[in-house]
Formats: C-alpha cells, sequence, structure tokens
C-alpha cells in the first residue's frame, strides 16, 4: 500500500513557544485517487509564519491544525496518477495539503501552475501568496505616493522584499529593517533599498529614528512588536500603517506588563489621523492579474529581485520553521519535498 | 475705547488636568475696525473636548493656546461696524475668534450663516463642526452596511447623537454609550437608539458585551480610554473604527502601569482585518454640501433630533467647559454671550 510522509502537529507549543518537540515525522496510509481525483507528489513545500498561530488551540482568523494531522501549508506538486479530466500525470499544480509527501485530490482545490520561465519554486514565494500580499497590501492600504518615505520590518523576507522593492518603483524613498548585517547589506546592495537598518543593532532605536528623520508615510508591518511602538512618533500626519504580521510576537503568550501604550497609540491615531488596517492575503485576490502581470515584467526587467532559502528533506521542516522566527532564514523559505 | 472681555488662559493645566484656576476674565482694549475689516459681537461660543489639548505645551495637530491669550472657539457673531463690502451691521456669522465677547475681524476668517428656518445654534452643533464630524466621519470611515450593528460613545453628545441616528437611518443596529439613566433614555426613547448603556454601570462591560452578542461592524470612539480597550474582543472580522476623540483620557497625563495592551491591539488588527481611521473634521470639509442637505432634510421631516446645552453668560465658559469632561453636559455644549 502506498503512504504519504506527513510531518503531524503532534503537542501544542508549550510557555516558551514552537519547538522541536511539537512535531513527529509519520509514514501514513495513503488511499488510491478515486474516480475524478488525482494523486500527488509534493515537490515543494511553503513554509510560512502564519503557521506557529495554527499550532495554538483557539480563534484565529484559520480554524487551528488539529494534533495528528500534517502540518498545513501550500505546497507546489506534480501529477501522478490522474483520474480528473485535465489533469495528466506530471502536470505541475499548486495544492494546499501541507507537510506531506503525497496527497489524494479533488482538481477544485488544485491550480495549475503557469509556465513564466521562472523556477516553478517561485509560486510559492515570490509569484505567490507572500508576492501578492507584499505587492497588494502595500499598494492598496500603504498607497505610496512618489516621494513618500516608506518603512518596511523583516525586510529581507519573502513579503518585505517585495514591499520595498515596489516601494521603490513607484518612487518611494525605502528603509528596511532586518535582522545582521548580511542581510542589511542585501536590502542596500542588491534591492536597491535606501537605508537598511539592524534591528539586532544596540543603537536600533536612535538609527531608526535618524533614518526616519523627515518622518514615515507608509510603515509595512511585518513583525508587531517593540518594533511597531517604535514608529508610532515616527509617523507622519497622514501616514498609513499596512498591518501585515506579528512574527516578533507570539500573542499567545502572555502580554508584556509595564507602561500600557495603548493610549499611547489612540492618541497618536487621532492626533495624526492615522490609517491602521489589518489584512489578509485572501482579501487581495481581486488584484491576481495586475500582481502578475507588474511582478514578472518587473523580474524580466531586473527592477525586481527575490532569493529563496530552500531546505532538503520534509524531516528539515520544522527546524527550518522555527528558523523563521529567529530570523535565521534568509528569503522566501521553502522545503523541498521532493526532486522535481 | 471699546474693549472686548476675554476668558483667557492664565495658566497651563497641572497634575490633576485642567482647573477654573486656569483661567481669568479680563477685559481687554479693542482698537476699532480698519478699512476692510467689522467689528463683530459674539453671540455664542461652542464649548468641545478639542480645547482641552490646545490647553497644554506641545504638539497637538494644531498649536496650543497661548497664556494670555483668549481660549481658542468658534462663535456665532453679528457684525456691528462693517468696513468691508458683502457685509453690513446685524449680519450673523461664524467666526472662530474664541472665548470673548467682540473680535475685529477680517472678512476671509467669516462664514455667513445661511437662513435655515433652524436656530442660529445649530451652526456650532447639528450643523456645525460636531455635527459634520459625526455625519463625515461615520459615512466615509465607518462605512456603515445595512443591518449592521453600529457602536458609539459618549452618544448623547453633539457628535454622537448625530453617528447614531444617521446610523439608525441607514438602517443600523445602534448601540450608544452614555454617562447615566437620564441620557440613556433619551437615546432609546427620543432618538430611536436599540440599546442605550450606561458607562456608570457597574455591569457595564458584560452589559456591552451582551448588547453586542453578535459583535461590532462599526465603532465610533469619541472617548478612547477603558471603554475603547472593551470593544476590541467584541469587534467583528472586517470592523471599521473611526477614531475621533478621546475625551475620557487626558493624553497630557501619564499614562497607565499594568499590562502593555499594544500587543493585543496590533494582534486584533491583523486577525480580524480591522480598519483604524484617525481623523479630523478638516478632512471632511469635501462633504459640507451632502451633509447640509441630509442634515436639514431630517431634522425638517423628524428623523433626526438634536439637543443643545446653552449656558448664559462669557464668566461662566470655564464651569461649562469642565463639565464636559465629567459628562455633566447634556447636548451641544453653547456659551451664550449676548442675546440676539
Amino acid at each position: 500500500m502506498k503512504t504519504t510522509l506527513q510531518v503531524q502537529l503532534a503537542a501544542r507549543p508549550g510557555p516558551e513557544g514552537p519547538a522541536l518537540q511539537n512535531f513527529a515525522l509519520c509514514d501514513v496510509p495513503l488511499r488510491a485517487p478515486g474516480a475524478g481525483e488525482v494523486l500527488l507528489e509534493t515537490l515543494y513545500l511553503s513554509l510560512d509564519p502564519y503557521m506557529r498561530a495554527r499550532m495554538y488551540e483557539g480563534a484565529n482568523y484559520a480554524a487551528s491544525a488539529a494534533l495528528g494531522a500534517p502540518m498545513p501549508g501550500a505546497t507546489i506538486a506534480r501529477v501522478g496518477t490522474s483520474n480528473a479530466d485535465g489533469f495528466a500525470p506530471g502536470d505541475l499544480v499548486e495544492s494546499a495539503h501541507g507537510w506531506q509527501s503525497h496527497h489524494v485530490a479533488s482538481p477544485d482545490t488544485l491550480r495549475p501552475i503557469p509556465d513564466t520561465g521562472l523556477p516553478v519554486t517561485t509560486e510559492l514565494g515570490v509569484l505567490g501568496m507572500a508576492g501578492h500580499t507584499g505587492y497588494g497590501g502595500l499598494l492598496r492600504y500603504g498607497r505610496p505616493q512618489k516621494g513618500e518615505t516608506v518603512l518596511v520590518s523583516a525586510a529581507s523576507g519573502a513579503v518585505g522584499s517585495v514591499v520595498g522593492q515596489v516601494a521603490r518603483i513607484k518612487g518611494c524613498r525605502v528603509i528596511g529593517i532586518a535582522s545582521g548585517e548580511q542581510k542589511c547589506r542585501y536590502l542596500t546592495d542588491e534591492l536597491g533599498f535606501d537605508v537598511a537598518l539592524d534591528r539586532r543593532d544596540p543603537w536600533f532605536d536612535a538609527k531608526l529614528a535618524a533614518a526616519c528623520e523627515t518622518g514615515i508615510d507608509v510603515y509595512f508591518d511585518n513583525v508587531g512588536g517593540e518594533i511597531f511602538a517604535a514608529t508610532i512618533p515616527l509617523l507622519n500626519t497622514g501616514a498609513r500603517i499596512a498591518v501585515c504580521g506579528t512574527i516578533s510576537v507570539d500573542r499567545n503568550q502572555p502580554p508584556a506588563q509595564g507602561t500600557d501604550r495603548l493610549t499611547m497609540l489612540h492618541s497618536a491615531i487621532l492626533v495624526k489621523q492615522l490609517s491602521l488596517q489589518g489584512f489578509l492575503y485572501t482579501g487581495l485576490l481581486d488584484m491576481t492579474e495586475a500582481f502578475r502581470r507588474d511582478m514578472t515584467a518587473w523580474i524580466a526587467s531586473g527592477e525586481l529581485r527575490y532569493r529563496e532559502d530552500i531546505v532538503d528533506g520534509l524531516e528539515n521542516a520544522p527546524e527550518a520553521f522555527l528558523r523563521l522566527f529567529t530570523g535565521e532564514n534568509f528569503g522566501k523559505s521553502i522545503v523541498r519535498v521532493a526532486h522535481a
């Protein structure tokens, strides 16, 4: 009998947050595809920060992952056996079958991968959810105008690197926050950011304030936490904050004690007439055509670059996933589950 | 020589916030109007919560009031001597010359008062800045849809009463928060709110949660502070928060200590895809025509009501002003400086 190798959620995270012992590698029997179904072999698995919230019990914008089931996630897969019209063995599709090597799927859950001339992994990164989130979130909620200052956190990541480059293409002054010198150099030397700031720098707050001397017009926030708090006094009147992620904060952990900054933020919203908008990728799907057209053109012309951090082997997914939260990954995090 | 009676800012507020001893009543010499100028006699002075922030030194969206100068504020005035084309003695105008009985003005700072058939005081309240703020802020930033739940704080006030009634007219379920039973009865019995909640009720939090059982779609926030915090868990996905005021919080006083709720709010913004927009009246001026047309029609048809809290005598302005922050005023707060 055929099996699928799964990385399952074995236990929910404890007070320290997600750890290797929360995951289990299991080989699970897989039924044959029925009428109208296809058998998929996973080639690539996307690792994304949103998966952390799914590991916990309780409400989020999506259901939490079940114990003893594979972790959720987007994949690029190859069709093996096909009992479905329009799908032939060897076809490449995007599926959302999570951290596993094989899957039996109904075609309505699959997106055929178009031929863009770019590596298929881009469909999980710069041309996938991450790129779409950065492109759409910046343009729709950041509303950057030529000459404005755009700040983006987690700027060398899959979302942030798109945000900063699109802002540059739109004529903005772009400031990126990343962790470590290597990523900062990448932002300025390869992606054309005007300023890159290392969040680990002991003088980070002072350097951020100096870089934003004329104020921030758009803050694309991937991280929340202390960096979000540090931007508030630097925002210009009428600034837009696109709230995309909270990678720096595990919101299932207890809140900090000290000064309650809720009123500080509320006052800033009023006094500076700020706009804050939380959003998900799913609210940007109407922009798909413009997104793919602009991005493929910018990549082809060399105006927009991307970087992927590909790890080999499904068994290494948990470790690669945990690196998202320490800033050790560098570029869009992808697991190569099988060779194409 | 002619004089003008002024209520001046005599001292900036101390740690307890604004108090009577911060004000002084002074009779000040007034020059005669020059070429192209008019002499104004103040009939009515508008008292508004924003004036508190002006009493402090330091940045806000507007300059702080100067010591030894009259407190700022909008007035309805009658033209006395006129050396300006288009202005005749007896004409009524809106001016922004603050807490004083007379003023020499240039015509470009004046708005002639149109004849609406309503008392002239409405030009400072339901047809003035307060009404415009409520109408425009709700429609532009709250974006209420028929059948949605709209919550408004300081709901019996000049802004809040307009917000709630416009939301009702737009087909929403309307919940208002006010202080005291009398104001709550006014909301349900006279203004047609679905639910009114007394913020002084010891069971306020539980009653708010019960009233918002199906969640809040729009929160029009006039107060900030603990009521703002209490709404966050009750907001629906996609909810809009129009941030209009912080009357419950004197932002020049030190922040509270305890749990830092900044991250709680940030997470809610992301997870529920919230929209928060701070705004000022000045950003809504393009809606003036629709505002005046709709409001005068609704008032004429009896669909929308208003209430004014008129105090006699400029010397009583400080006391009336302080009542804004204790919830003792009931309706739009106006000082009658001279009889029309």
